[in-house]
Order: C-alpha cells, then structure tokens, then sequence
C-alpha cells in the first residue's frame, strides 16, 4: 500500500450512505472547498449528457464555488426537465446546509442511466455528511464514488516551491465505458497552491489530455464525466507564471497524478487481466498517431488476442490498416512487441518466432509499438484485453 | 431447407481439399468463367490489403476475366513481395491447367494473417479442381470458403425478363471482423443475364452499399474481403438500359440475393445469438443516420445488453449522443424496440416498463429505431449481440 495521503488544507471530504441503491455502503461524497479557490473542469462530449452536467457546466461558468456533491448508483441522465430539477434541487439541498449559494455547487452522479435520482435520500444524507467533512477523507471519498470499480483509486505527489510544501491529491473512478473525451469517469483533484483562474482552466485541459483523454477499455463515451481540478491556495503559495519553475514542477505534479489516476483506470477496466501501451513512433502528426493507436487499442480482435496472450500481429496490421491513414505505405510499417520486433517492413520480421511474441503478451503489462515512419510524431494510450468477465460484468451489470 | 440453387449457364465450380492448413475439407474453389462474361467486383479498403487483393484488383482493371481462385485457411496478407508473388504464381499454375492468361485468374485468399501461402498445395490442387468442374457446384462452393463460419451461406432468385428465366446466385462467407467497407468477407454472385460493364460495376457497387456495408459484427475491417459480381451472359438477354422494367427487375434480385447474403453473415457473426436491426428515421443526412446506427450497432456495451435480453436503454441513449450528430436536440429523440417505445423525447417513455423491453430482446431477431427528428432521411444496418462464445472464438481461433 502507498503511504496516506497528504491533506490540502482548504479541501474537506465526507461521504455517506445515503441508500440510493439497495446496498450498503458511502454512495454520497460531499467535497467542501474553502473561500477563494479557483475550480476548472472538463465534461462529457457526449450528446446526451446527464442533468448534473449540464447544471454544474452552468455554474462553474459563474465561478466561486464552494462544494463538489457527487453520488452513486444513479447517473440522473436521460432524464429531461425532471432531472435537472433534481439536480438543482440537490445543490439547494447542500447550500442551505452549508450556508452557501446553491450555484457555489458542483453536482456530479455515475450509476445507470434514465432513473430519477432519489432526491430525498440524498437531501436526508447531507446534514451528516456536512458535520463529517474532514481533511483526511480522501480514501473514504475515493470509495464513495466506485461503481463497477473492484478498487479505490487514489494518487499523490508533493513538490517544494519557493521553500513550502505544495501536494496535490487526486481520487478517480472509471472501470466500464471508458473512451477519450471523458468516459464514465470522474476524477477529482486538489492541490493547495494558489493558481489563478485561465491557468488552471489551461492546466486541466492540459492534464487531461495527457491522461484521461488517452485511456480507452471499450471505445464507449458515457454521460456523466468530469473532471475537477481545486486549486485551494490555501498554502499561499502563488503560482502566477507559466514560465517558472515553480509553475513546471507543479504542473508536472499535477500530471503525473492524473497520469496514475488514469492508468489505474484501465488496470481494473471491466474484466481487464493486461495493461497495455500502445506507442506510435514517427507519424506525420499527432491526430493520425492517436488514431492508429485507438484503432489498436478498440479493436475487439486485437484486445481478445491479448486475452488469450496470441501476439496474432494479423490484427495488429488490420488495425493499423483500418485507421484511415492517408497513403500510408505499408512497406515502411514497424511493430515491436516489448523489445521483440514482429513485424519489419510491413511483413513478418525475419527471425521473429511465436515463442518470442507469446512471452509478452503473456505479461500483464506490456507496450506494443508501432513505428509508421512517415515522420516525427509520437503519441501513447494506454488500453486494456477484453475478456469472458467483461461479456460477464455487462451483460448482468443492472440485475 | 431452401430450394436447390439454380445454374448459372456459364458458370461452372469445383471445390478440392488441398491442405492448406491440417484439416480435412475442401479449402480450394476453382470459379471457371465463360468467355465474353462481365465481371466486377469491390475490395477491401484496409490499407494493409492482401497480396491477392492487390494482383486481383490489376486482373480486373484488365478485364475479361476467366476464372476466379480461391483458398481458405491462409489470408496471404502482410506478407510482402514474396505474397504477391505467390498469389501470381497461383494464377500462373491456374491460366496453364485452364489454357488462359494469368491476367484472366482473379485470385482470393481468406484465413490466418502474417503467413506465407503454400503454392504448391495450391498448384497441385488444380488439375483434380479443373476435372471436377460443374454447374451445379454452388452448394458445394460455399462450404469450401469458409473459416470460422458455422454453415455456408447462399442465395439465389429468379425473375421473369422478356419470357426468359433469368437466375442470380450467391455465396458468401463471412463471421468475424466484420464491418462495413468489406471485411473478412467474400461472396460470388452470378447472373445468367448479359450486362455491359459500366452498368455491372454501378450495379455491384450499389448492391454492396445496401448490403454488405450495412453490416456490422464487432467493428473490425480485415485486409481481403471482396465481392465480386458476374453476369455471363449466357441466356442472352441483353440489360442494357437502366430505365428500362428488365433492368429494374434484374437489380432488384441482385441486391435481394446479396442482402440475404449480408444478414446470414450478420446471423452467423463469431458468437452470435441475436440478429439485430437498427433503423434509424428523421436523420438530417443518410450519413448523420448511419453514423448513429453503427454507433449503437457496434457499442460493446450495447452489444453485451442484447446479449443479456437486458433492454439497458441508458446505454442506448449513451451510443446515440456518442455518434458525432452536430447539435442534436436529445430533447427530440424517440427510441422504439420493435413498437415499444422506450424513448419520448430524450427521456424515459411514459407508461414504459422494463417487462416489455425484456420481452422484446428476449427474441432472437428484433428491431431497434431511433428517430431523431431532424430531417427525413432514414437508413438501417444489421448487427448481432456480443457473447461469451465471442470471447472464446477470438481468443482460441489460432490455436
């Protein structure tokens, strides 16, 4: 186990059970951040995207807010006017309870889809949810927020800027419907140092490219994900230039936990036994890259055969081939396994043997890389095989 | 059972084992062709297309083409220079056996990626091939192309044209990476009708459009499907006006044949245990409409729900707002299984219950239509569930 979080002083965590679904166990999160903060965050690209989305995108436009209220088990999407009363209601809810204004709150809710959230459960949950915020919930708060999840996912880093100790925390959930441009994700991640508002809405769209955006275990894009970035400021510490130091280590901090919080991510996708890089080497430009490399990262064929630890590198080139790129010249065509080259030339490597190609896909955690040299453009995702339990968890996930 | 196949005067066929890989079946399909026949045909748009591919798609340019070579169990792709010249040397072998060019031979190749193709199993395959050639070799033709296919797929149709009976055949093969733009997918469709090139290429062209790109099984392209299309001319009866009840007559059984051959592909999908429609109404463009109908057609999620008769229309909705409709009104979104509607409005339909959706996806065949109200144009595609015994085919087919 990794050592205990570090707090950041401003951010107060609480969750409880508030039975939305019929179990037992902390469903609702309540995140409180303290005056003065600056919040960013990026949402959905789905069309259809759920009622608290749609409410918190409204008023995060405002600015000044001062409490995160997520819950689980239900995803209040598809559910029209209802729904957005509902959510607006929850946030009501939380502002008389904190004494705050009700647009000053971030609704989020993951869990199925096209029910009408359980207003008074949740609205009985949070005085005792208020009267529990403490600085030191983030674990509780990473459990509070699992669905299909089969573990918490949590990261940390801290830096020393200017002589202070700046950390910054975050907590994510993921598991199904995980694709780029936000998945059935949500991730929350705060760290102390004081950044003012356009570079942390830069900051986070930054981060999640580099991380969240570059996951995929089934190529769906859900309803309700978000990403939270709280800058307290609590530590005082201002980080007004993007040109610093300070600003290159913070950032690198704040990356690296959205990197490790997306990784985690696809290491407990729905069924997932591999972890799997994909790596495209000298591609004409960063679009064509990603795309041969969400191609092979998607392709059903592809994650199958790295189930069943069958480097069947026909699949690779049939990915590789469907990903529409133009005139590619598939003489010139590259893929390593690991360190093992499969494929020279768009043909069977001379030398490569089954037994070779075998050992790495029966890893748990391997990289395949695919070199176009067409020129000098690099990207990576990160995916995960697809397995007799992910057919399982989906065909049974709402009985 | 169906009626026996008719023949196709000028058309003759012949399967022999030639052992391609260790197994005990036909694997060798020799089409022998009249002379003066049209022939046409479309190809895969994998960019890693198949050395067979690449020389029959030179054949064809040539024209008057005379025989048609098939293997299954090796797909000879990716497999460079040498590939290409085994896939000539075998229109070689055939042109001496038969007396005709190598020009005349169009060769097609389906199976295992990555490996080089045994030319003299092939070669030596012939004579018996060319001895035992026959009309009504149909039949036996379509169990000699298949892979992971679990029954041969044919159809055929008759019409009445100027007093004369005119026939059209076909056979297909077809099961995983499935998707549009031909995947591991042939078929051979033949007509004793006489029909200039230039309308045999339009033809073949629109008869895949409604048929074998509307199809979809888990979204994988591969790198040798075809579909190549005959008219031998042997009746005589002479379509040469596209304005004409004949040729109306004439096309109208072409694109029934291939889209029967397109749905048994779609029913007998790798793991398969549902045959699904997804009509899409009231789209602005044919283009916005399919886009929509694929993106439910080929969402895992959705996918693994038909398989589980779990009517999870959340996931429905999810697939919908995911398809890249430019500002789709979700407001305006109507989704019925079968007649039940399950969708009113972007929410859930009043008076709807689980039971019904149960009902419907409890059947092995049913309807999915979305109707997005944005415009008149209306498209459809055919899908299948997504099982364990998918997993399973996959993850043990090299085995």
């Amino acid at each position: 186990m990794a050592q205990p979080l570090p707090q950041i002083p401003g951010v107060r965590l609480s969750a409880v059970p508030a039975k939305i679904k019929n179990w037992q166990r902390d469903d609702v999160l309540l995140i409180e951040i303290a005056e003065g903060a600056s919040v960013s965050a990026t949402f959905t690209k789905n069309a259809f995207c759920a009622a608290p989305v749609l409410v918190a995108k409204e008023h995060i436009r405002r600015g000044n807010i001062r409490a995160l209220l997520i819950n689980a088990g239900n995803a209040n999407a598809a559910t029209g006017e209802r729904g957005l009363q509902n959510a607006q209601q929850c946030c009501e809810g939380l502002a008389a309870v904190l004494g705050i204004d009700a647009a000053q709150v971030l609704p989020f809710s993951t869990g199925v889809i096209g029910e009408h959230l359980p207003v008074q459960k949740i609205l009985d949950a949070l005085p005792a949810a208020a009267s529990g915020l403490r600085a030191d919930g983030w674990e509780m708060a990473s459990r509070a927020i699992m669905t299909t999840d089969t573990r918490p996912k949590t990261a940390s880093r801290t830096v020393e800027i200017a002589g202070a100790t700046i950390s910054v925390v975050g907590i994510a959930k993921g598991a199904g419907m995980i694709q780029p441009n936000m998945a059935t994700m949500l991730a929350y991640v705060a760290t102390d140092a004081a950044i003012p508002q356009p570079m942390l809405d830069q900051l986070v769209k930054d981060a999640v490219g580099q991380s969240f955006n570059r996951i995929s275990i089934d190529g769906d894009t859900s309803t309700n994900d978000a990403c939270v970035l709280i800058a307290s400021g609590a530590t005082g510490e201002v980080i007004a230039d993007t040109h610093s130091d300070a600003y290159a280590h913070l950032k690198a901090a704040i990356v690296e936990v959205h990197i490790e919080l997306a990784q985690a991510i696809v290491r407990d996708g729905e069924g997932a036994t591999k972890f799997v890089t994909v790596q495209v080497n000298n591609a004409a430009s960063s679009e064509e890259a990603l795309r041969v490399a969400f191609e092979i990262g998607e392709s059903p064929l592809v994650k199958t055969a790295m189930y069943a630890s069958d480097p069947n590198w026909g699949r690779l080139i049939m990915a590789i081939g469907n990903a529409g790129v133009d005139n590619l010249d598939t003489g010139k065509v590259n893929v390593f396994l690991d360190d093992v080259q499969i494929v020279d030339a768009g043909g069977r490597a001379e030398g490569y043997t089954e037994e070779q190609g075998k050992k790495v896909f029966q890893q748990s955690d391997f990289t395949i890389t695919v070199d176009l040299q067409r020129g000098d453009v690099s990207e990576h995702i990160w995916t995960c095989d697809f397995s007799h339990d992910y057919v399982t968890i989906n065909a049974e996930y709402r009985t």
